[in-house]
């Protein structure tokens, strides 16, 4: 596996153990070097194939004055090393979702998905014009990193239940595999949570050893044949609505780049931001037909009683989560506000729109 | 104003007739001149300012290798001529929506807005993973052009009234203002549409020669203060669900640009495609609440009846749409797919979603 440390870490400042593998390039004056170490395993179908094209699209659009060199998860550093490793200087930038980094600060976590919180579009509204990025700025200063928002899951699917889920008290016992806020919340309704990676999800639903389990949406859902391990497809995920992925960097580096390459950086990861939600949904659209269509999936909604109590639970949490520092308070409550705002216009707007459309075209 | 023609026009052999008016100023190897006629106001807010914002960051991004010089409607050409003017090689691009061109082909219709069309985010999945950025290379190709969408207005209110509409007979007669398809289905349905520039709404309404006018979204009626003159703001516009814009430019002059310059001005439209939504959706929300807050504006929702009704006209008029030629029908016929497959996934992921949260939060 190709290894190489960034040459320039010690120049920088930052303090970082620099090991040279490789004779030190000349370098030339606009010339750059820009290794991303990701969260994602190669070529992982939407999360690791958007930033694997963000880093060849750095590059590109800078006519190769910065030499972007990407490493999925393992090849360089694990996927919750990443954080460390670009803090330090040892990298100059990591993709991922920020709530990996809920131990590093609460904050953190707004910024990738809370439950009920934020959709793709009401948190592009917030990042850009609601005073997220300012916040997100705050609080990643604090670990010497500059994040940008750079795409989004978009909202994910409930999961695949082998049980039917028709009122509060199914979850009592359910052994469900998921990840992050969302267990703690079915945990509080009194589920079992159960940390397995994806890898493991088929099995243990082939086996029962889960009844039900929780990974993406329906396009990365399809590969997994999840299809063939579980009776019905629940929707949606009321406790993750969509992870935004942010493009975290060595904040001295970003500072000392000429504003013509940071000016590169944040077009590719705000084209990348348009780019991979265009291409989650298509995807996802497909690949939910086909599962119909092809497999005979069984669709089940969550009924009202079951999303209140989800609610219920949240709100429990939420006073924890603000209560961690004065700068989680002033996020989650920025946060909020966008919701209520920019939400508010979506009822009207675009989920307004589509409910009516929908009523009269038979979707 | 400051007029200055495209020097090179005729050297790409597009016949146009060049006036000079300045001396030709020495251009390095690099550097390309890059006009763009808009069809929008200068700081027109959202549409304006979005298209300057564009024309500013391609320069930007490109380190001023493509030096970019913005025209807004009347400026240069009056808006409903930016077409032929980049068609013939007089200025290289265009800002804005291609309905208006809809004289030229039927077919560039889908990629502006349809009544009962796609909305932002299933748009975005069409154009860039469902097939719809191949079929406007073919239609705007019929034209020597070659267009890249740059952003949308996103859903669009349906206006503001002086009559409360609460049966289909309500439309029997009514005056309102609006322009395009949708006024097509405002007429089939029994009302006198009228069309009027924007800066003539305001006194129409208030002096009652229109019962009711559509114009944009909160954001942009805010600032037209219709809050002061009429008694009811309904929603959604079902007849223009999210215009989409697009950057037309000439053919040739793109061709004979380096991948490099490409690679630029499609990032940038990219990345404005995602910058343009966050800006109007944070800005409708804020308008919004402003509006019901401090001017005690009555919301209306057009009722199931009336939609059924705009529907019904709808479906008269998307036959003769397809009728015009194989092409159309091709690009409504691929719109309609993906507004059933991607727009199907849409109603279990974020209109599914937001429903449901939007219930128990009380938004």
């Amino acid at each position: 596996m190709e290894r190489r440390y960034f040459l320039k870490g010690a120049a920088l400042g930052t303090g970082a153990t620099v090991t040279t593998t490789l004779a030190a390039p000349a370098i030339a004056q606009d010339s750059r070097d820009m290794i991303i170490v990701s969260t994602w395993p190669r070529d992982f179908p939407g999360l690791g194939t958007s930033a694997q094209r963000l880093a060849k699209r750095i590059e590109e659009l800078s006519n190769s004055e910065l030499r972007v060199e990407y490493y999925a998860a393992g090849e360089r550093v694990g996927a919750f090393d990443a954080f460390d490793h670009v803090a330090a200087g040892e990298a100059q930038a990591y993709s991922g979702v920020d709530n990996y980094w809920k131990g590093k600060h609460q904050a953190f976590v707004p910024f990738a998905a809370v439950p009920f919180g934020l959709t793709y579009t009401e948190m592009d509204a917030w990042m850009k014009f609601g005073g997220g990025q300012e916040l997100l700025d705050e609080v990643a200063g604090e670990f010497g990193l500059k994040n940008l928002p750079y795409g989004n899951t978009g909202v994910q699917m409930g999961g695949w239940f082998n049980k039917e889920i028709e009122s509060v008290d199914d979850f009592k016992g359910l052994k469900i595999r998921t990840v992050g806020d969302g267990g703690d919340v079915y945990a509080k309704m009194g589920a079992s949570v159960v940390a397995l990676p994806g890898g493991q999800i088929y099995e243990n639903l082939i086996s029962g050893a889960v009844d039900a389990a929780e990974f993406v949406g329906p396009y990365n859902d399809f590969y997994m044949k999840f299809f063939e391990a579980a009776k019905y497809y629940y929707w949606p995920s009321m406790v993750e609505p969509g992870a935004q992925l942010n493009l975290g960097m060595n904040r001295a580096w970003w500072d000392g780049l000429p504003t013509h390459l940071q000016n590169i950086i944040q077009a590719a990861c705000n084209e990348e931001n348009s780019i991979a939600m265009a291409e989650t949904n298509a995807n996802n659209g497909l690949h939910l037909r086909r599962m119909i269509e092809e497999h005979g999936i069984e669709l089940r909604e969550f009924n009202d009683d079951i999303v209140q109590a989800m609610y219920e639970a949240t709100l429990e949490m939420t006073e924890a989560w603000r209560a961690h520092s004065p700068l989680a308070k002033r996020v989650y409550d920025s946060m909020e506000t966008a919701r209520d705002e920019v939400g508010g216009w979506m009822k009207l707007g675009d989920i307004g729109y589509s409910n009516k459309r929908n009523r009269v075209i038979g979707l």
